[in-house]
């Protein structure tokens, strides 16, 4: 943010709106990111990046075929990853993602699963003598690695993999195969042209007998001549709704072998002669998927407030339709119905963003503790984050729509990169774990949690304290002005144990009727509303906490009126839940929504503060619509100049297929 | 539908579920597109387009580059239109709908504008002459035209269009002119590249005086080079979310000169001296706009059904998890998310189809009551059309994506289909009047008639009929078995009265407090949703009435159960609104939530045969996941082989970048 966000060229309207707000952007930014260096530092990368001309796109990537995309990618990587001594590679997290971020856009890269999956599969789960041999060349970048477990018939259930690894003591080879279809591999990032190694997950066979799955570490393609080795089948599996800079692949093993060191043995073994140990140790996974997940959240929560910043930008500066007859066309921020779109979305952003901090936080704390042999809270952590994963990859990804649709025409056009963010971010439905999936994991831990309380045996964590708290009659709500974070959370904490326990007695019933699973599965989805309240309820008193803390009043007064946005929208979208048995009276609920639509009309000014505050250069959000200098229109034109089908005036159609059709049309008259 | 609908090589899955199915599949299609001869006509269609090579694409159209799929969309509307005969051209609602979906699939063409646009504005407002001099050379295909009024800065607000049509007494001419950047026309479709003629909407202006915006027919390419002429610059807007074989354009005059006869005159004209005659009628062109939108409506539901259709097949052969320990993975639409996330939709997809229905035939009786000068009903079903195209729009793209959501990674793959049938199907959202503005018309339409409620004097059609019945305090509502069609229609009136009532009583006491003007806006958010209540009220109606008339109780049967799983539905999600006022008390809710699970578990054995019934080729739903014959995963493998990537083992990615990288990165070691 060296760079001053009022320039003399601007579009007045949105100079305007800076002018208008009550609070300084740099001190909100400081708040957001954790300080001054942090800033600091986002400017330093965005610097470095501008000024190297290796890592730009030579024209913008909507208008690169799938081609194009694929090797402008593999080159910006190359150039990316050279320079990674200007980042602080260790903070992922911050840097990392920032610089990864400004440089490939909203896209994968042919060594996205090499630093996500592969070096930590390496690190994790092989032996030192395996360690040895692999971690330094895949760090230098020696050979590309990908993680290759999902399969064409098979996601989610690991336990049914169907490629097997057989062990030959003959020979001392593992023999991989892909015994139909549906074994072939499928998915895995930069597996399909990019990848010379994989980590594969197959199921293990010793002296005829299935072990279950293992991860195996496989060459697919020689050193020198890229061409896959005899017995693999591997591509790319076709174009995506997005990543198509990614060459996401299948792979199909032909008794395929490997020796026999190349079973990743730091848990489970194979020994020469066959002999399978099992682990000693159960493998503590759960961390890393914590931390992948407040990295994901992290992300989405960008990606959000990225629309939410097109948005509200080309908001103020479109101006369309009168509201007072004479008065001339109106700022379309100016109408509530789209203050109602985009607003709640600006403060799902923020309090999705505070619990990516919180959730890392959370990460480093298990992990300290960790390693003093406390896993206490980690089941209740692992929880929260697969239901936040849920929650935050779907409202982010409604959201998003929501600022794209209220952008019109314009909003439609690749030009706006809502498209790209759009198809970029509703993947995190699907991805590291499927949301309802994921939503059931949590409902299972909480229902034990239940269990517990109903025992009158819990020993709950922070996060669930709420389920042993007793039962609330009635909403403590009064007026919107004396609605306190107290009472908020309250009341949030009162419908998601309501929920909780209603879905526990659902369930009991079910399963005493039929049984255990079919009774789990005839109230997935009352456990599947458990979960996404769990999770609201720790969004809402998370973002109230967090906003308790900014160091102004001028800060925290805009930030309220986010958090009181987003209480009252989630209040008055699931109304019903707050009205049973009277919870909440309908004067009280027409109470939270008037308080509503006055924090619509009280964030109204700051709106483009508040999206400067995220301090997105153009170049990370890539939209025409969202530039800062809000001079959208000239740009549009500028930009479509560049569509493929402009390079010439008249396209081959004409000569091919229109003219003679027009020529015959005239000449029958 | 003459082929089978079981063949000895399908998945046994999905066989097993056609089997197990309890209604006749085809007298269900029958019922559903109004008799067996429609269902003929439809195979006739279908084979004449199968065995017609001219009408196919060569690849399928995601593996082209935007020029390729340009190219092939040209080449295949004019065979298209070359074969006219083939289909009764008149009933574009039933057969020129089907036959060009089956060959331009889920996208324009370069003569879509040509027919849906220009011939019919060339129809409406020429006067003799000019219908004399254009019709034919249109009908012929001897010129192409578009539709152009949209501007870069101007949308749904026609009156500040900003292009000038300034006549010239001296030559006879107007002068065509484009002032400034945001006055460029923007988004027709065809006008990039395809088209040599518009309708161009400009701002009139004679004896120096502005006479608002008229149509002019106005040339923009020469006709024997397709160059664009002096004074008109043109070209394609870039690529989009969607739509991408259609080359939608801009326009930019510089002073471009038309002869006097170009401006359309049946109703206002010039005469030679510049003489402005305003017209003696005023323009009845709601008519056309209802039609359009019966249009829409039918498409929205034909691709939410393609949707379901997609994701119902592909949940009956996958198999993943157990429910029950030791018996196997199951096919995953026994799952309970799973129905909660599909069957919904398909019983939307059913709503909007009736609904699609029902505004043609009212179409037809209004064109009919309207040669006899009787414009009573014109108002309400003009509302009526606009709100039922807003929230169908809206509801089938969020079905859509639901769909796609439900089938994990492969819904995201393009072989599915679905971001494909997103990007479509979420257009329609914007186009042909951006949604909320469709809203706050009906709304307009709503308070109108609640003004006239309440004094006494309401001249209510059917369709605003309750509003003017006695409040009810309770629902009749006592057991989900006993739960008649009536009893829901009442429930849908009484939510649909109150909201209209209340957001009419929110209005007049904001307007009282400012302005009407600033009232209406800050009441919009309520006048929304009385607006979406009222059409959902209609569509409930309309689905219940329609399904009563099935002609044999086998057919009744599953499809009162989607009618209750559809109203269920939507009372739960909005149960606040049914338990205001205790006009449903707590217990009622439940047990129409339990109706709703159990309407899953009762459609579930028919899932597959409903799905079915849409009579959908392979062609036309264009998806691997969605394959008649459930053979899903080896066609996928034979699709991603198509993959422009696969087309060499080793991409030039590998000599220039990765390969140099990892060569000097084990070269360190």
């Amino acid at each position: 943010m060296a760079r001053p966000l009022i320039q003399s060229k601007d579009n007045p309207d949105i100079t305007k709106e800076r002018r208008a707000g009550t609070f300084d952007v740099r001190e909100m930014a400081c708040f957001l990111y954790g300080g001054e260096d942090k800033l600091q530092r986002r400017a330093e990368i965005l610097s470095f990046v501008k000024s190297t001309p290796a890592l730009h796109d030579p024209i913008p990537v909507e208008f690169m075929t799938r081609e194009q995309r694929i090797e402008n990618a593999a080159r910006k990587i190359v150039a990316m990853t050279d320079n990674l001594e200007q980042i602080d590679a260790s903070d992922f997290f911050g840097e990392g993602m920032y610089y990864q971020s400004l440089i490939m856009g909203r896209d994968l890269h042919p060594l996205s699963l090499h630093f996500v999956m592969f070096i930590p599969t390496i690190q994790g789960q092989t032996d030192d003598e395996q360690m040895d041999e692999w971690l330094s060349v895949a760090v230098a970048r020696g050979i590309i690695g990908t993680y290759a477990q999902t399969e064409l018939g098979h996601g989610t259930n690991l336990k049914n993999l169907e490629t097997t690894a057989v062990y030959d003591p003959e020979t001392e080879e593992f023999v991989i195969n892909s015994p139909t279809i549906t074994s072939a591999k499928w998915w895995p990032g930069a597996l399909g042209k990019s990848s010379n190694y994989a980590i594969v997950v197959a199921q293990l066979y010793t002296k005829g007998v299935c072990r279950g799955p293992h991860p195996f570490i496989v060459q697919l393609r020689d050193l020198e001549t890229h061409m896959p080795l005899k017995g693999i089948r591997v591509g790319d599996i076709g174009p995506k709704f997005g990543f198509n800079s990614s060459d996401n692949g299948f792979l199909l093993f032909d008794n395929y072998r490997i020796p026999r060191q190349n079973m990743l043995m730091r848990y489970s073994k194979v020994l020469p002669d066959g002999t399978f140990v099992a682990p000693k140790h159960s493998k503590l996974g759960y961390g890393a998927m914590v931390f992948v997940r407040s990295i994901m959240i992290k992300d989405q929560a960008t990606q959000l407030a990225a629309a939410a910043c097109i948005a509200v930008r080309y908001s103020a500066i479109r101006r369309q339709g009168e509201i007072e007859p004479g008065s001339g066309e109106v700022q379309i921020l100016d109408y509530q119905t789209q203050q109602f779109r985009i607003f709640p979305q600006l403060a799902r952003a923020f309090a999705f963003m505070f619990a990516a901090y919180e959730i890392r936080d959370l990460y480093m704390k298990v992990t300290e503790q960790l390693t003093h042999g406390n896993v206490d809270l980690l089941p209740e952590i692992h929880a929260l984050s697969s239901g936040l994963k849920s929650v935050v990859s779907w409202e982010a990804a409604q959201g998003i729509e929501q600022c794209r649709l209220s952008c019109g025409g314009h909003g439609y056009s690749l030009a706006s990169a809502f498209p790209e963010i759009y198809a970029y971010s509703v993947g995190g439905c699907t991805y590291e774990g499927e949301n309802i999936v994921m939503l059931l994991q949590v409902a299972r831990f909480l229902m034990k949690a239940v269990e517990e309380v109903r025992g009158g045996n819990a020993r709950l964590a922070d996060i669930c304290g709420y389920l042993a708290k007793p039962h609330r009659a009635h909403s403590s709500f009064r007026s919107w002005d004396m609605y306190t974070d107290q009472d908020i959370v309250q009341d949030f904490e009162h419908v998601a144990r309501k929920q909780a326990f209603r879905a526990f007695d659902i369930l009991k019933k079910h399963q005493s009727e039929t049984s255990a699973e079919e009774g789990w599965n005839r109230t997935s989805i009352e456990l599947c509303k458990a979960s996404r309240m769990h999770v609201r309820l720790y969004l809402v008193r998370n973002f109230l906490e967090k906003v308790a803390l900014a160091p102004t009043a001028s800060l925290r007064a805009p930030l309220t009126d986010l958090t009181r946005l987003y209480a009252s929208d989630l209040i008055i979208s699931s109304q019903g839940e707050f009205m049973k048995s009277g919870y909440m009276s309908e004067t009280q609920i027409e109470g939270i929504r008037s308080g509503l639509y006055h924090s619509l009309a009280k964030l109204r000014p700051n709106a483009v503060l508040l999206v400067d505050s995220w301090d997105f250069d153009d170049v990370e959000l890539h939209s025409v619509l969202g530039r800062r200098d809000g001079n959208v229109y000239p740009a549009l034109l500028e930009w479509a100049q560049k569509s493929q089908l402009n390079k010439t005036e008249v396209l081959p159609t004409f000569e091919k297929y229109l003219g003679p059709m027009m020529k015959e049309g005239r000449s029958k008259l």
